[in-house]
């Protein structure tokens, strides 16, 4: 166990300080929640798949030059990042309408988009991470325009790479969360990519039958979240042998 | 009476076929609604007074060459305005941390801004003018980016102007909706201020006292409506003798 004192616990990730200063351990939790926490639940095995999802993305990220707070994975629900200030604007980027988009806007769900959309919303729980614009991030000092300009760069090159990576396995990458944070290194300071990027924070849809492979199965009680996580994990070369079972069973080893 | 066909009938005001082609008869109702129209009600005389203060605020605002739809007031109820095209995003311009803005970030009501905030909302009755980006308008197509451009320079410019004639008479411009319209003039198209400027779409806080001199006594259950709004416009130096007595005759006469 690399963990030490716990640092914040969220809904699906608990942080731990990391081993060394600067570093923190991601702890990947089972919990779900949905619409703000007004409803939950608990996946057995979702914190292991989405761990291991989520270090093949930001590696594959880092490869391609998204700066990011990923280090490496300890263990098959923990992984080691460097320690970020949260920027607290989350970053949505849609290709496809969906979700709170389509209900907001009178979209019909499924519509393609005729450009990438990115939006911020404002990160908090108590607010239920509300829309916002470019405006209300500065007038509120949540980021600065440099940062913001970096935030949609980064957040256009991931959607660039991910819908390849995604579409290369059959899947259309519909829309997903982003959020970045500050690395500090003396004077320096740096916006990363951070948090995770795993079928909890975005819309994945089948490309040949229109299945969704992500947490909207959750939301609206489709039923099969595992298999469909799972699914993702298989067709991404991750846990290939790997199956709900098997993943219940790393838990009780952990525990 | 100049009024033809109907051409719209919306929350505060009906709009007719004007007398010559390209205008249009602006009727002001004395209908107020609030909440997207969940909570609704009648002020005798409130269009008569929004039809006077619109008037006094188009004609100045025409002085600093602020290019706008008014013509002329014909009665009163009746102003003729220039046909436009509505342009289906609601410019918010704020202040003062009021309203929605507090509501939906968690900012006490009354905190001054540390600089003007501009909103864009999407207009839409049945969608209750959801708040959006500048992304959305340019992904939906609402208007382009030299429009938006052109509506948010307008914007603050009359924040400016109206800033300081309400500071003037005691008054703190709180926030204000503004909407704008495609002039067509053959081949030629130009972004015009729109609509209404009235108590109905600003929040105006009397400077000594804090009082409320807006549809925020309607929305907020106040009372004292019609005495606010008529303070406000004789303060502005119209209908100085008027009272809601007189007012009340006004529409008997009318009708």
């Amino acid at each position: 166990m690399s963990r030490k004192n716990k640092i914040y616990e969220g809904k699906a990730k608990v942080l731990f300080e990391g081993p060394e200063p600067g570093t923190i351990v991601q702890y990947f939790k089972d919990d779900a929640t949905a619409f703000n926490a007004e409803k939950k639940g608990t996946l057995a095995g979702k914190g292991v798949v989405n761990n291991h999802i989520s270090e093949h993305i930001f590696t594959a990220l880092s490869g391609i030059g998204v700066p990011n707070h990923f280090i490496k994975r300890l263990s098959m629900r923990e992984q080691l990042v460097k320690a970020v200030e949260i920027i607290p604007v989350e970053m949505i980027v849609r290709n496809v309408a969906a979700g709170s988009l389509s209900k907001r806007l009178g979209i019909e769900e499924g519509t393609e988009l005729p450009n990438t959309l990115v939006e911020f919303c404002y990160k908090s729980d108590e607010l239920g991470d509300p829309l916002i614009a470019e405006e209300h991030i500065l007038t509120f000092g949540w980021a600065d325009e440099n940062e913001i300009d970096e935030m949609v760069h980064y957040s256009l090159r991931v959607n660039d790479f991910l819908s390849g990576m995604f579409a290369a396995i059959g899947i259309k990458l519909v829309d997903f969360k982003l959020e970045f944070g500050r690395l500090y290194d003396g004077d320096e300071c740096m916006v990363v990519l951070a948090d995770e990027i795993s079928p909890d924070g975005c819309r994945l849809w089948d490309l040949a039958t229109g299945e969704k492979l992500d947490k909207d199965r959750f939301r609206r009680d489709l039923g099969g979240e595992m298999e469909a996580y799972q699914e993702v994990a298989r067709r991404l070369g991750i846990l290939p042998n790997a199956d709900v079972t098997e993943i219940a069973d790393h838990i009780k080893k952990e525990s």
